[in-house]
């Protein structure tokens, strides 16, 4: 993987730039929608590509339950099991083992936890998760981290911020033992505290990672703090390498972290609430599930050229929602989809002009104008 | 409306011909797979078109109370409304009244019942049920009948025919005075009854109808007494008008009824099967929510060009359906929609050939082997 900044914005830390991967060169900043399980939740591959997405994200934890790494071994990998043959980054579980499964232990080798799905008992370490990774073909790979809830104490956060680095560590040289692979990650954990986001940034750049990510983000802080770790770990990371905020989120909040130097975003609102009835405008977001939209023949969005806006009306899906057929799913979460790509492009555009901080300024003032 | 037989079978009472529509000309035998709310479930109607489907079959009942024909009508009808500029044949709701609705009232003026979705009261007449096709613009209109369940005592049978037979005339006196619209088909009903069914279908005949359809069959019948039902009936429609078998049924019994000279089919079997991981195979049905294709990373059907079998392998579905992911439903929906299409083009040409018997052995023979 090489990543280049090509260029920088002259009204904000936002910058634009050139990934190389496995499969194939994308542009940044980028979004990923989430295919959890192998598929963005109601959409095809196919239409993935339709919609412009660069990059897909799904999750070791998930796979590694169903269907499996030896089921994706034998499919010739991830890519291929799915049908998506361009980059694909992997979670590595953490999150997960942390929010979803049952009776967990931390220790020092790894994570043991009950799956959520049939209470089967499982050991990840940063060695497995590499290995599971390299199986997968994964073009990004994430290592095992953890994932600290907010509030946390500051004693426990300092524990599991050098959790955080030695399973790093371990995870890098599972890579070089066991590779060539994917790019790997560090991921920046560090809770609110300023000092211990700065000593994980620190030990992590010294080892010279292929990206670093920002974890442990959005997990329940008040908005206004979301904010300022973001930006201040952002600081503290390398130009020359790239940076993905994990699991983060509404539009506004994604142009607010370009702002800050991100380069790469992944989040589940633009299918979930997709599967809601919620669709993202640049007026601001339209639950096509209410009564008015009965009547309501135009496009959820007269200026979007998405499949669903090509083609069907905000009252035949409201019909759909309303008489729970599953095409109404699908075509909300597309059109999101689509929403989320095109706002990134924009985005790129405008830094590209040195004015992405009008373009954010304005945006948001447009998309809060209903609400 | 305007059908003409191309050609007859050779070896058996099967034909071919061209239907022209208000919506373009299509050729017959043809296969409507079901939009009952508007919408072919988990399938865009450009997914429809992408399986050269013809011609759809919605529903009165099932429209009238979502959305309503008030909203139908505000968007254009029901091509505008879906999306799908072909022909669209629409069920006159009879069944659904008789098979759905609750405290149902049959008087001869209508039909009085209460909704299955709210308990809402509603009539239905044969008037009415032609407005309501007027409205949404069907290509071709089923008048309100009287599908009766299987036992059926032969005093009320007897009674019933003579209803169904008074509401065809009320619905094609109807179209006459408050047309033009689409073409108005009658309904062949009767039970089991050879000299009910002969009576009714020469009663519809005498009325010059747009086509016959052969209704309350396969409503709990023995397979043989559907089939000789069915041949018996198709045997007392006139040639030159086209004749359609509601609601039949699995491939085999499509192939039969072909050969008794039926031209037009529906059935929720590809559709609804698809839901349930059944997938439809020359060699038989396939249930891949099976065990064993965990691990077959090979199309549905290696010979079929559908999209689903051109991207995605059984594993990979096998393993949507496991983790409950929307996309399963779709891919196996698709796959049997073009399932059946193909068998009728398939019918068609051998048809065409004068070997029709010979193909629709062939088929059973191979269909069967695995069962």
């Amino acid at each position: 993987m090489k990543f280049t900044v090509d260029r920088k914005d002259a009204s904000s830390r936002a910058r634009s730039g050139t990934l190389k991967t496995g499969h194939g060169e994308i542009s940044t900043p980028v979004f990923m929608p989430v295919a959890t399980q192998a598929t963005v939740k109601t959409v095809s591959s196919q239409e993935l590509i339709e919609c412009d997405v660069e990059m897909i994200i799904s999750n070791v934890y998930h796979l590694y339950m169903r269907p499996g790494e030896e089921i994706i071994k034998k499919a010739g990998g991830l890519h291929k099991f799915m049908s998506w043959d361009k980059p694909i980054t992997t979670d590595s579980g953490g999150f997960q083992v942390f929010s979803l499964a049952e009776l967990r232990k931390i220790r020092e080798e790894g994570v043991e936890f009950q799956s959520h799905i049939d209470g089967s008992r499982h050991f990840f370490t940063p060695e497995s998760v590499i290995d599971t990774q390299l199986i997968f073909g994964s073009d990004i790979m994430m290592p095992l981290d953890e994932c600290v809830h907010y509030p946390a104490q500051r004693g426990y956060v300092e524990d599991s911020v050098d959790l955080t680095v030695k399973w790093a560590k371990r995870s890098k040289k599972r890579l070089e033992e066991k590779g060539p692979g994917g790019a790997l990650f560090g991921i920046v954990q560090g809770s609110t505290y300023r000092d211990l986001r700065e000593r994980c940034a620190e030990e992590l750049t010294a080892m010279d990672m292929d990206g670093y990510a920002l974890g442990g983000i959005g997990v329940g802080e008040p908005v206004e703090l979301i904010n300022e770790i973001t930006d201040y770990t952002a600081s503290l990371l390398p130009e020359e390498k790239i940076r993905y905020l994990m699991g983060v989120g509404t539009p506004p909040d994604v142009l607010e972290a370009i702002s800050y130097g991100l380069d790469m975003f992944d989040c589940v609102v633009p299918t979930r609430n997709g599967r809601n009835g919620q669709a993202f405008t640049f007026s601001g977001e339209v639950q096509l599930r209410n009564a008015p939209f009965k009547e309501d023949f135009t496009p959820i969005d007269p200026d979007c050229n998405c499949f669903a806006c090509r083609n069907y009306t905000r009252g035949y899906i409201r019909h759909l929602f309303n008489t729970d057929e599953i095409l109404g799913l699908r075509l909300i979460s597309l059109h999101n989809i689509h929403f989320y790509v095109n706002l990134i492009k924009l985005s790129r555009e405008a830094i590209q002009k040195g004015r992405f901080a009008e373009f954010k300024k304005d945006f948001i003032d447009q998309f809060s104008s209903q609400k």
